[in-house]
């Protein structure tokens, strides 16, 4: 069908070009002929290319076009307002947001309500206020413009997706249990292995921070807030929950891995530096797992029937998959359902890295061909 | 958008009310207000009830409609003209195959022509011959109607949306492997758990057959033919495989459990009472595969780079995701793909039921709102 292709193209703006903005744009680019997205915006925080016709590139590539362009990005409002003219029966326009800007996220409302579909990796609107999630599901009511965030928890691997169906198809959701965040995941991997004993604690956490797998301020990653917003993310799908974290993340009853002494230091350097003194605490922690025959996981739960929603630190025997199948950076979720029963639903696999969570938007976007 | 809803309607059409069809029809009715779906024909291979306008039940419920219906179902091309005339711009129609019957597979091309998009957990249209498929694809492109058939790999899992993620955005899927037949599963996770030793081969057989994990005449399964169809139908999803197995399912390496002194065996309760004189095989390979540490399992494997596609009896470690994680009758699939690295994404969970597999059918149904 061509020509159905022709009539509905699906004009894209994306905001932010970082690890995952540029990846995104570059695997939106490649997708094959006839490719159904043509881009009509890019914007960093400093420059900005638009054209309602379609950007076209010159052979330097769109990086180099950007970098060149010259032109400051509008205002959000400018640009929903921009795009709300590209939206007609058969043209659907979508706002990619590939930023962790707070600013962005509270601009979702009025772009959806401009007709405009919102897709992000940005955890920000979703896990934030209850009062800014309800604005972006009554703007999508009203409008029909969707918003679609599978990115935001688990990057590309299909969690989000899965809790919908289960809960669409009329699933009754139990537990939810699962490793989140894919540094914590390493870090537990190496510190707490099935055998028991391992490196330092201090020692993996700046090990993690020379391969780049934490924040640049490692205590941004141990805080648990990563996690507590993804629980928040998933929590809101699940009808019983939808309204039970009032402040999102900040309501999530979340365990910090911050040594209190070491909750204001400035740098991530001096973090580090810091860190050896409370190398006994942990270790303390993980030989009493040892011998309980457990291993530590720095986990969310999040449990229906009793409501509780937490990030935490938990203790798994040796044989439990997170204790057998995780490694790397994994993440790993369990969807205990009614119909599943005893045994439930699992996702595993890379939670984090710029070409996985890339295509997390990505095949959101395809959903809207 | 309850105006828009209204316009929306999708027109469904259930041919088969077994296990799977009467749940799936349960679920269909169950699902919240403004339902989007009309019931318009409900079949058996007996009675049959069909209105335009969508049918209404007796208190009695549908169920007892339909068996007292005393309308014989017409021919499927009949069908497909009755429900070709409520397709309109606003207005789509959906036949849901839950039968396993191969004269409704092969009418697919038939309904999706007329417009009709076809969803289903039978394996039969997709794991056949090639040019069966190739007739499917071509009406579908044809007309703009979809088939959907996330039910007929791994039930209600994630299985073939993931793979259709993964290619269309670009990913290069290099090897797919994974516990694929949750009688398989059962099977091999009694008779060859980590420890090494458990119950004689026949006897876990027998067992498994009395819970209903069994075809009627266990032989069906044991085959391996139903492991090969599920993998016809993933390696049909991957550029680089869709044509390679032009008979479908007889075209891929299979290893038949099935001795072949009992090949011609004619009822399930002589193929029970017969298998017990090849247990020492099977306990010699099980002795063998215990002695190296390893496990045995019944898998699929589809690995790209060399074109090998084989449904074979393979020993993994017994550290293996495939030794530690799995249980009851769980399937779970792994996919090893260039952007996902050294790491699969894995999905695991059960692959059978009539609850889970209704589920897998009903959220490609909700795919078409
Ligand atoms: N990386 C991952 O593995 C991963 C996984 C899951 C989810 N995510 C999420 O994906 C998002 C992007 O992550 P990332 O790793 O790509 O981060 P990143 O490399 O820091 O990129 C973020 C980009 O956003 C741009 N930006 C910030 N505010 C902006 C604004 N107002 N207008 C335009 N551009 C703006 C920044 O542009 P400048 O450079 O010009 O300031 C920066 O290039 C985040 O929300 C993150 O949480 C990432
Ligand atoms: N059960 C599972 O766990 C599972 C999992 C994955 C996939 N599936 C697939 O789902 C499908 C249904 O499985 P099931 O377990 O529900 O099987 P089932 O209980 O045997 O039901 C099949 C139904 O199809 C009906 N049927 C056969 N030919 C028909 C025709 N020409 N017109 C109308 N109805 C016809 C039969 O009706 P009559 O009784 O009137 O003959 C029967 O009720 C199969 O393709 C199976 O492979 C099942």
């Amino acid at each position: 069908m061509a020509s159905l292709a022709s009539n509905q193209t699906i004009s894209v703006a994306v905001i932010g070009v970082g690890l995952v903005g540029a990846e995104f744009v570059d695997q939106l680019l490649a997708l094959p002929a006839p490719n159904p997205f043509r881009l009509v915006s890019l914007s960093s925080s400093k420059t900005s290319l638009l054209s309602q016709n379609g950007l076209s590139f010159s052979s330097q590539g769109w990086k180099s076009d950007l970098a060149k362009s010259g032109t400051q990005p509008g205002s959000f409002s400018d640009l929903a307002k921009e795009l709300s003219k590209l939206v007609g029966p058969n043209q659907k326009v979508v706002l990619v947001d590939n930023t962790a800007s707070e600013a962005v996220a509270e601009s979702y409302p009025a772009f959806l309500k401009a007709g405009v579909n919102v897709i992000t990796p940005n955890k920000k609107a979703f896990s934030g206020e209850l009062s800014l999630y309800d604005d972006i599901l009554s703007a999508s009511a009203a409008s029909g413009a969707r918003f679609l965030n599978e990115a935001t928890v688990g990057a590309g691997l299909p969690i989000i997706s899965t809790l919908k169906d289960l809960v669409t198809t009329g699933d009754k959701i139990l537990k939810i249990e699962g490793v989140f965040s894919g540094t914590m995941s390493y870090i537990f991997n190496e510190f707490s292995p099935a055998q028991g004993t391992g490196p330092a604690f201090s020692s993996v956490v700046r090990i993690a921070r020379e391969k780049g797998y934490t924040e640049p301020h490692p205590a941004d990653d141990l805080n648990g807030a990563d996690v507590a917003r993804k629980l928040t993310i998933l929590s809101r799908y699940i009808p019983a929950l939808r309204t039970s974290l009032p402040s999102g993340y900040k309501s999530v009853s979340t365990r910090s891995l911050v040594p209190a002494e070491l909750e204001s230091t400035a740098s991530g350097d001096e973090f580090i530096e810091k860190l050896p003194a409370f190398d006994e605490t942990f270790d303390k922690m993980r030989q009493e797992a040892h011998q309980e025959g457990n291993v530590l996981r720095f986990v969310g739960v999040v449990d229906v029937s009793s409501g509780t929603i937490k990030a935490d630190l938990e203790k798994y025997p040796v044989t439990h998959p997170f204790a057998t199948s995780l490694g790397g950076s994994d993440n790993i979720i369990m969807f205990h359902t009614e119909r599943y029963g005893a045994r439930p639903l699992i996702v595993q696999g890379a939670g984090a890295g710029a070409a996985v969570t890339a295509m997390g938007v990505l095949s959101d976007l395809l959903k809207l061909v």
